[in-house]
Protein backbone atom coordinates (compact mmCIF):
# COMPACT_ATOMS: atom_id res chain seq x y z
CA UNK A 1 0.00 0.00 0.00
CA UNK A 2 1.53 3.60 -1.07
CA UNK A 3 0.91 5.46 2.16
CA UNK A 4 2.45 2.57 4.52
CA UNK A 5 5.41 3.04 1.56
CA UNK A 6 5.77 6.26 1.56
CA UNK A 7 6.04 6.12 5.80
CA UNK A 8 8.92 3.42 5.04
CA UNK A 9 10.53 5.24 3.20
CA UNK A 10 10.07 8.70 5.15
CA UNK A 11 12.17 6.38 7.81
CA UNK A 12 14.93 5.39 5.31
CA UNK A 13 15.95 9.36 4.55
CA UNK A 14 15.44 9.78 8.36
CA UNK A 15 17.75 7.19 9.19
CA UNK A 16 20.42 8.32 6.68
CA UNK A 17 20.37 12.14 8.38
CA UNK A 18 20.68 10.95 11.92
CA UNK A 19 23.36 8.43 10.52
CA UNK A 20 24.86 11.15 9.20
CA UNK A 21 24.77 13.54 12.28
CA UNK A 22 25.53 10.96 14.32
CA UNK A 23 29.10 10.91 12.35
CA UNK A 24 28.18 6.89 12.12
CA UNK A 25 29.18 5.67 8.50
CA UNK A 26 28.13 1.91 9.09
CA UNK A 27 24.62 3.03 9.85
CA UNK A 28 24.64 5.56 7.09
CA UNK A 29 25.70 2.76 4.44
CA UNK A 30 23.12 0.29 5.70
CA UNK A 31 20.01 1.55 3.73
CA UNK A 32 21.87 0.65 0.55
CA UNK A 33 22.27 -2.34 -2.01
CA UNK A 34 25.03 -4.23 -1.51
CA UNK A 35 25.91 -3.31 -5.45
CA UNK A 36 24.60 0.28 -5.20
CA UNK A 37 25.52 2.67 -7.68
CA UNK A 38 26.39 6.02 -5.82
CA UNK A 39 27.05 9.42 -7.24
CA UNK A 40 28.29 12.07 -4.90
CA UNK A 41 28.72 16.15 -5.27
CA UNK A 42 31.63 15.72 -6.58
CA UNK A 43 30.71 13.77 -9.49
CA UNK A 44 32.63 10.48 -8.45
CA UNK A 45 31.06 7.40 -9.25
CA UNK A 46 31.48 4.73 -6.83
CA UNK A 47 29.84 0.90 -6.72
CA UNK A 48 28.59 -0.94 -3.64
CA UNK A 49 27.71 0.19 -0.08
CA UNK A 50 31.81 -1.00 0.86
CA UNK A 51 32.48 1.98 -0.68
CA UNK A 52 29.98 4.08 0.17
CA UNK A 53 30.86 3.09 4.35
CA UNK A 54 34.42 3.99 3.42
CA UNK A 55 33.89 6.88 1.81
CA UNK A 56 32.02 8.44 4.16
CA UNK A 57 33.89 6.98 7.14
CA UNK A 58 36.71 9.42 5.83
CA UNK A 59 34.69 12.33 5.27
CA UNK A 60 33.28 12.34 9.00
CA UNK A 61 36.27 12.20 10.34
CA UNK A 62 37.66 15.14 8.20
CA UNK A 63 35.53 17.78 6.59
CA UNK A 64 32.16 16.69 7.67
CA UNK A 65 33.29 15.95 11.31
CA UNK A 66 30.63 17.61 13.35
CA UNK A 67 28.63 18.67 9.87
CA UNK A 68 24.32 18.79 10.31
CA UNK A 69 22.45 17.38 7.35
CA UNK A 70 18.75 17.53 6.71
CA UNK A 71 17.11 16.21 3.81
CA UNK A 72 13.30 17.74 2.80
CA UNK A 73 11.47 14.84 0.21
CA UNK A 74 10.24 17.26 -2.51
CA UNK A 75 8.61 14.73 -4.10
CA UNK A 76 8.26 10.85 -4.07
CA UNK A 77 7.36 9.08 -7.60
CA UNK A 78 6.63 4.74 -7.71
CA UNK A 79 6.92 4.09 -11.29
CA UNK A 80 6.30 0.51 -10.17
CA UNK A 81 4.73 -0.25 -6.86
CA UNK A 82 7.80 -1.29 -5.38
CA UNK A 83 10.04 0.93 -6.82
CA UNK A 84 10.58 4.76 -6.00
CA UNK A 85 12.28 7.73 -6.72
CA UNK A 86 13.08 9.91 -4.50
CA UNK A 87 13.91 13.25 -4.69
CA UNK A 88 15.29 15.52 -1.82
CA UNK A 89 16.83 19.05 -1.12
CA UNK A 90 19.44 18.37 1.52
CA UNK A 91 21.04 21.18 3.50
CA UNK A 92 24.36 20.74 5.19
CA UNK A 93 26.01 22.65 7.56
CA UNK A 94 29.66 22.03 7.82
CA UNK A 95 33.34 23.64 8.26
CA UNK A 96 33.76 23.46 4.37
CA UNK A 97 30.51 26.00 3.99
CA UNK A 98 28.73 26.17 0.16
CA UNK A 99 32.52 24.42 -1.21
CA UNK A 100 31.35 20.81 -0.69
CA UNK A 101 31.71 20.80 -4.45
CA UNK A 102 35.85 21.98 -4.37
CA UNK A 103 38.25 20.13 -2.25
CA UNK A 104 40.86 22.59 -3.04
CA UNK A 105 38.96 25.88 -1.21
CA UNK A 106 37.44 23.34 1.41
CA UNK A 107 41.10 22.65 2.38
CA UNK A 108 41.56 26.20 2.62
CA UNK A 109 38.66 27.13 4.90
CA UNK A 110 38.73 27.54 8.69
CA UNK A 111 37.01 26.11 11.55
CA UNK A 112 33.78 28.50 10.75
CA UNK A 113 30.83 26.72 9.45
CA UNK A 114 28.45 27.52 6.50
CA UNK A 115 26.02 26.23 4.38
CA UNK A 116 25.39 24.46 1.41
CA UNK A 117 22.56 23.04 -0.49
CA UNK A 118 21.90 20.29 -2.55
CA UNK A 119 19.86 18.13 -4.44
CA UNK A 120 19.66 14.78 -4.06
CA UNK A 121 17.68 11.80 -6.36
CA UNK A 122 16.98 8.18 -5.00
CA UNK A 123 15.96 4.92 -6.82
CA UNK A 124 14.61 2.75 -4.18
CA UNK A 125 13.46 -0.73 -4.22
CA UNK A 126 11.14 -3.10 -2.19
CA UNK A 127 12.87 -6.38 -1.11
CA UNK A 128 10.76 -8.80 1.36
CA UNK A 129 9.06 -6.06 2.56
CA UNK A 130 11.90 -3.42 3.25
CA UNK A 131 13.16 -0.92 1.10
CA UNK A 132 16.69 -0.62 0.20
CA UNK A 133 18.39 2.45 -2.32
CA UNK A 134 19.79 0.96 -5.42
CA UNK A 135 20.84 4.67 -6.85
CA UNK A 136 21.92 7.77 -5.21
CA UNK A 137 22.93 10.80 -7.14
CA UNK A 138 24.10 14.31 -5.57
CA UNK A 139 24.03 17.94 -7.04
CA UNK A 140 24.85 20.86 -5.60
CA UNK A 141 22.29 23.67 -5.73
CA UNK A 142 24.67 26.60 -7.36
CA UNK A 143 25.45 29.47 -4.95
CA UNK A 144 23.54 31.87 -8.21
CA UNK A 145 20.61 30.17 -8.22
CA UNK B 1 14.60 -9.45 -22.89
CA UNK B 2 17.52 -7.38 -21.97
CA UNK B 3 19.80 -7.15 -24.57
CA UNK B 4 16.98 -6.01 -26.69
CA UNK B 5 16.14 -3.41 -23.99
CA UNK B 6 20.10 -2.18 -23.48
CA UNK B 7 19.76 -1.67 -27.19
CA UNK B 8 16.71 0.51 -26.70
CA UNK B 9 17.90 2.18 -24.04
CA UNK B 10 20.94 3.18 -26.18
CA UNK B 11 18.74 4.51 -28.78
CA UNK B 12 17.21 6.99 -26.25
CA UNK B 13 20.69 7.68 -24.99
CA UNK B 14 22.08 8.45 -28.48
CA UNK B 15 18.62 10.32 -29.31
CA UNK B 16 19.27 12.85 -26.48
CA UNK B 17 22.98 13.35 -27.95
CA UNK B 18 22.04 14.05 -31.24
CA UNK B 19 19.30 16.43 -30.36
CA UNK B 20 21.99 18.31 -28.08
CA UNK B 21 24.12 18.75 -30.85
CA UNK B 22 21.55 19.75 -33.29
CA UNK B 23 20.46 22.30 -30.81
CA UNK B 24 16.86 20.81 -31.33
CA UNK B 25 15.50 21.23 -27.76
CA UNK B 26 11.77 19.86 -29.16
CA UNK B 27 14.07 16.38 -29.78
CA UNK B 28 15.81 16.86 -26.58
CA UNK B 29 12.71 16.71 -24.62
CA UNK B 30 10.96 13.74 -26.65
CA UNK B 31 12.30 11.33 -24.41
CA UNK B 32 11.11 11.94 -21.24
CA UNK B 33 7.89 11.30 -19.35
CA UNK B 34 5.33 14.11 -19.35
CA UNK B 35 5.56 14.29 -15.74
CA UNK B 36 9.83 13.70 -15.47
CA UNK B 37 11.60 14.81 -12.75
CA UNK B 38 14.50 16.52 -13.76
CA UNK B 39 17.29 18.19 -11.58
CA UNK B 40 20.28 19.87 -13.42
CA UNK B 41 23.67 20.82 -13.26
CA UNK B 42 23.14 23.22 -11.19
CA UNK B 43 20.47 22.04 -8.87
CA UNK B 44 17.44 22.83 -10.34
CA UNK B 45 14.57 20.58 -9.78
CA UNK B 46 12.10 21.27 -12.85
CA UNK B 47 8.97 18.71 -13.38
CA UNK B 48 7.52 18.29 -17.06
CA UNK B 49 8.51 17.74 -20.22
CA UNK B 50 7.42 21.29 -21.22
CA UNK B 51 9.65 22.79 -18.99
CA UNK B 52 12.00 20.58 -19.78
CA UNK B 53 12.18 21.64 -23.68
CA UNK B 54 11.74 25.14 -22.88
CA UNK B 55 15.03 24.95 -20.56
CA UNK B 56 17.16 24.00 -23.19
CA UNK B 57 15.47 26.10 -26.09
CA UNK B 58 16.70 29.13 -23.80
CA UNK B 59 20.12 26.89 -23.08
CA UNK B 60 21.08 25.85 -27.10
CA UNK B 61 20.35 29.69 -28.03
CA UNK B 62 22.66 31.47 -25.75
CA UNK B 63 25.55 29.77 -23.03
CA UNK B 64 25.52 26.22 -25.13
CA UNK B 65 25.08 27.34 -28.38
CA UNK B 66 27.35 25.24 -30.90
CA UNK B 67 28.39 23.10 -27.80
CA UNK B 68 28.42 19.38 -28.20
CA UNK B 69 27.90 16.54 -26.13
CA UNK B 70 28.72 13.19 -25.55
CA UNK B 71 27.38 10.58 -23.20
CA UNK B 72 29.66 7.51 -22.45
CA UNK B 73 27.16 4.89 -20.41
CA UNK B 74 28.95 3.95 -17.27
CA UNK B 75 26.28 1.33 -16.47
CA UNK B 76 22.76 0.24 -16.35
CA UNK B 77 20.98 -1.51 -14.11
CA UNK B 78 17.49 -2.68 -14.25
CA UNK B 79 15.66 -2.74 -11.03
CA UNK B 80 12.76 -4.56 -12.59
CA UNK B 81 12.59 -5.75 -15.93
CA UNK B 82 10.47 -2.94 -17.27
CA UNK B 83 12.10 -0.34 -15.25
CA UNK B 84 16.26 0.59 -15.98
CA UNK B 85 18.90 3.03 -14.42
CA UNK B 86 21.15 4.75 -16.82
CA UNK B 87 24.77 6.07 -15.17
CA UNK B 88 26.34 8.19 -17.81
CA UNK B 89 29.81 10.02 -18.27
CA UNK B 90 28.80 12.97 -20.30
CA UNK B 91 31.31 15.18 -22.12
CA UNK B 92 30.59 18.62 -23.04
CA UNK B 93 32.39 20.95 -24.91
CA UNK B 94 31.00 24.91 -25.02
CA UNK B 95 32.25 28.43 -24.90
CA UNK B 96 31.07 27.80 -20.95
CA UNK B 97 34.13 25.38 -20.38
CA UNK B 98 34.38 23.80 -17.45
CA UNK B 99 32.38 26.86 -15.27
CA UNK B 100 28.75 24.80 -16.46
CA UNK B 101 28.17 25.22 -12.55
CA UNK B 102 28.98 28.76 -11.95
CA UNK B 103 26.26 31.19 -14.42
CA UNK B 104 28.33 34.29 -12.86
CA UNK B 105 31.81 32.65 -14.11
CA UNK B 106 29.86 31.53 -17.58
CA UNK B 107 28.91 35.05 -18.05
CA UNK B 108 32.38 36.26 -18.26
CA UNK B 109 33.80 34.28 -20.59
CA UNK B 110 34.95 34.75 -24.12
CA UNK B 111 34.23 32.96 -27.49
CA UNK B 112 36.46 29.76 -26.69
CA UNK B 113 35.56 26.45 -26.48
CA UNK B 114 36.44 24.22 -23.20
CA UNK B 115 35.18 20.92 -22.21
CA UNK B 116 33.23 20.18 -18.68
CA UNK B 117 32.52 16.60 -17.83
CA UNK B 118 29.10 15.33 -15.89
CA UNK B 119 27.71 12.06 -15.02
CA UNK B 120 24.38 11.74 -15.46
CA UNK B 121 21.78 9.54 -13.70
CA UNK B 122 18.23 8.31 -15.42
CA UNK B 123 15.55 6.57 -14.65
CA UNK B 124 13.36 5.11 -17.35
CA UNK B 125 10.73 2.89 -17.67
CA UNK B 126 9.09 1.01 -20.47
CA UNK B 127 5.80 1.30 -21.69
CA UNK B 128 3.69 -0.38 -24.66
CA UNK B 129 7.41 -1.41 -25.75
CA UNK B 130 8.84 2.20 -25.20
CA UNK B 131 11.05 3.30 -22.98
CA UNK B 132 10.76 6.58 -21.64
CA UNK B 133 12.73 8.88 -19.08
CA UNK B 134 10.90 9.49 -15.42
CA UNK B 135 13.80 11.26 -13.82
CA UNK B 136 17.43 12.49 -14.57
CA UNK B 137 20.03 14.06 -12.87
CA UNK B 138 23.53 15.76 -13.62
CA UNK B 139 26.23 16.43 -11.43
CA UNK B 140 29.40 17.82 -12.73
CA UNK B 141 32.72 15.92 -12.40
CA UNK B 142 35.03 18.28 -9.61
CA UNK B 143 37.57 19.39 -11.88
CA UNK B 144 39.75 18.90 -8.74
CA UNK B 145 39.15 15.03 -8.96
Amino acid sequence: METEDVRLIERVVVELERAWNAGDSAAFAAPFADDVDFVNVLGDHFRGRALVAAGHRRIFYTIYKGSRLTYEIENIRFPRADVAVVFTRARLMSRVGAAVDDPRRAERRDGTMGEAQSRTTMVLTKESGEWRIEAFQNTKVAEAS
